[in-house]
């Protein structure tokens, strides 16, 4: 497998790059005409999710429409608790509820470790998009990170606060940890067999991170995250967790190649304060992309300088929003892979 | 006016104080039962907030229950928009909803500069306290900081990105100029009511801080909180920013007396960013409220211990939580107030 543009693999290794790589969380989705045509056909999101030929086909748009320089394999985070038995719905507009959420240590026991063979139909749609993408671009698969699947496990649904998530580290930290760890150890299946079945690069999107304490952070999250960036090594391995600012110093010092960063934090600062060996990936406000060509372009071109030449991967600093017009997006992209130091 | 307790004040000043002051964001509030009980004799919360004699009772219940170091005027951040032109209604369990709201240039030239008189419910609620707490405790007023004001004058409602607020920032900074202009001009007024019918410390609550970059915080939020601080000079002044982690450096700079942590913020580094300047507030994370007793109270005195016996006000870094019990609440306050250094 020689791929036709490495770009982001080389980044991510710290190599030198001709330009700064690009790629945007949420690329395949609303934001694009085509997918919703796809989406329309379908009953809802989770039968594109579940359905490996429409989830290649939606996977594989914003390489032909935008241009990025990797795919990322549509799916959701919440396919991890649905494989450990835990099933969800996802609910239009208002997003994924569990009928079932876990609130004792029985009911953490009654769940199974989740392998490869749970999550089939992801395999198959890495597979299948591996084999339609014809290496023209790395492909990416992913994972929540635990303390985001936990937080959904027992909140039930998305929350301003989590605060029954929360509350149970406070007042169950024993079973907590054996929750975490179960997430942990399928989770760690699941990239491999994701990779085993062509993913060339990993994502972790810890999207809760920033409700937590520094100190339960440490305890609760990124203990996981590192189990998880010392048993996952085959590719290169990006850990995003969104609002975690104070996290920083620590992530510096994981086991994996690139760290996330959201438009909130400083790219001179983080870069100091995660040090000189990691990749960054980030950062623009995606409502940037509400403004005009040439502010889109102006502020683009800022953040570029601001990360310099090496060891960076061009993003969003969190996902796509729905109502962003495909042009601005495009201007974006096109801004990055024109741009020259 | 001879305070019998201005433990509050002191530590706000940076004067040495015998014992650590602490209060509570949301003391009055749901957790109480009395405050369930006054709540459900009206009819809805608007109408709690518009009516002084049930503001002042309810203000002064966590000073009773709690044995809380201040009281706050129990009110709402949305009375502002509304006295400007743009009212709005509280429903149950979903938060505020306003029925217009500010698209335009022409919105913005709409809305009047609010004073005192438009505000005579705040008021007239503040001296009725004043007069009922007969000087046990200092009473706290306050109001939102100019970016999250628009942003729900924008926005119309909560949200999760306000991306719609936002938006506006992108599109039309001109007139999002404007609009934070009057909403500031009215915020200064309404202080200076505030502290003409008694309030003895402000506090500016700029709870979407944590959603703009740190670029657009400096040109659209911090800009106006250092207008207020200039102009509201009279009594100590809180500025709470609300995961704004990345504009602690420049807030050390604004002209008030105390910046408020949340829980994401780490004390040591926080007091190195801000400077040994300014008295520190926070920052538990309200979910602690959630644990044991023994649990609360060995976390509340690592909390103290790490912030140092001066310059200090003890809170949480949010509000309370409606599920927490009055008992656990009143742990951390017992805790805070029974510690020696």
């Amino acid at each position: 497998m020689a791929l036709k543009n490495d770009l982001i693999l080389r980044a991510a290794r710290g190599e030198k790059v001709e330009r700064t790589p690009v790629w945007l969380m949420r690329q395949a989705g609303r934001i694009l005409p085509e997918y919703r045509e796809v989406r329309a056909k379908m009953g809802d999101f989770k039968e594109l999710v579940e359905t490996p030929e429409f989830a290649c086909e939606v996977t594989i748009q914003p390489v032909d429409i935008l241009g990025v320089d990797a795919a990322i394999i549509f799916s959701d985070i919440l396919v991890i608790p649905e494989a450990m038995g835990l099933p969800y719905e996802m609910i239009e507009a208002k997003g994924p509820r569990f009928e079932k959420t876990i609130k004792t240590a029985a009911d953490v026991n009654l769940l199974k470790i989740a392998t490869p063979d749970d999550l089939h139909y992801v395999i198959d749609a890495i597979k299948l998009t591996k084999r339609e993408l014809k290496d023209r671009v790395p492909l990416i698969g992913f994972a929540g990170a635990p303390w985001t699947i936990f937080a959904y496990m027992v909140e039930g649904c998305g929350s301003k606060t989590f605060s029954k998530a929360k509350k149970f580290l406070y007042t169950q930290p024993l079973v907590a940890h054996q929750l975490l760890q179960k997430i942990t150890d399928s989770t760690i299946n699941y990239l491999r067999g994701q990779i085993a079945a062509g993913a060339d690069m990993i994502q972790l999107f810890d999207s809760w991170a920033g409700i937590l304490s520094p100190e339960y952070y440490n305890e609760f999250a990124l203990k996981y995250i590192s189990q998880i960036c010392n048993a996952v090594t085959a590719v290169p391995l990006t850990v995003f967790a969104k609002d975690a600012h104070f996290a920083r110093r620590k992530m510096g010092k994981l086991n994996c190649n690139t760290i996330g960063l959201d438009w909130t934090m400083d790219i001179a600062e983080s870069r100091e304060m995660i040090g000189h060996t990691k990749t960054l990936q980030g950062n623009m406000d995606p409502c940037l992309l509400y403004a005009d060509f040439s502010t889109i372009k102006n502020e683009t071109i800022k953040m570029l300088k601001a990360f310099g030449p090496d060891k960076h991967i061009a993003n969003l600093g969190h996902g796509l929003y729905p109502d962003i017009e495909k042009d601005k997006v495009k201007c974006f992209v096109d801004t990055i892979k024109e741009f020259r130091f």
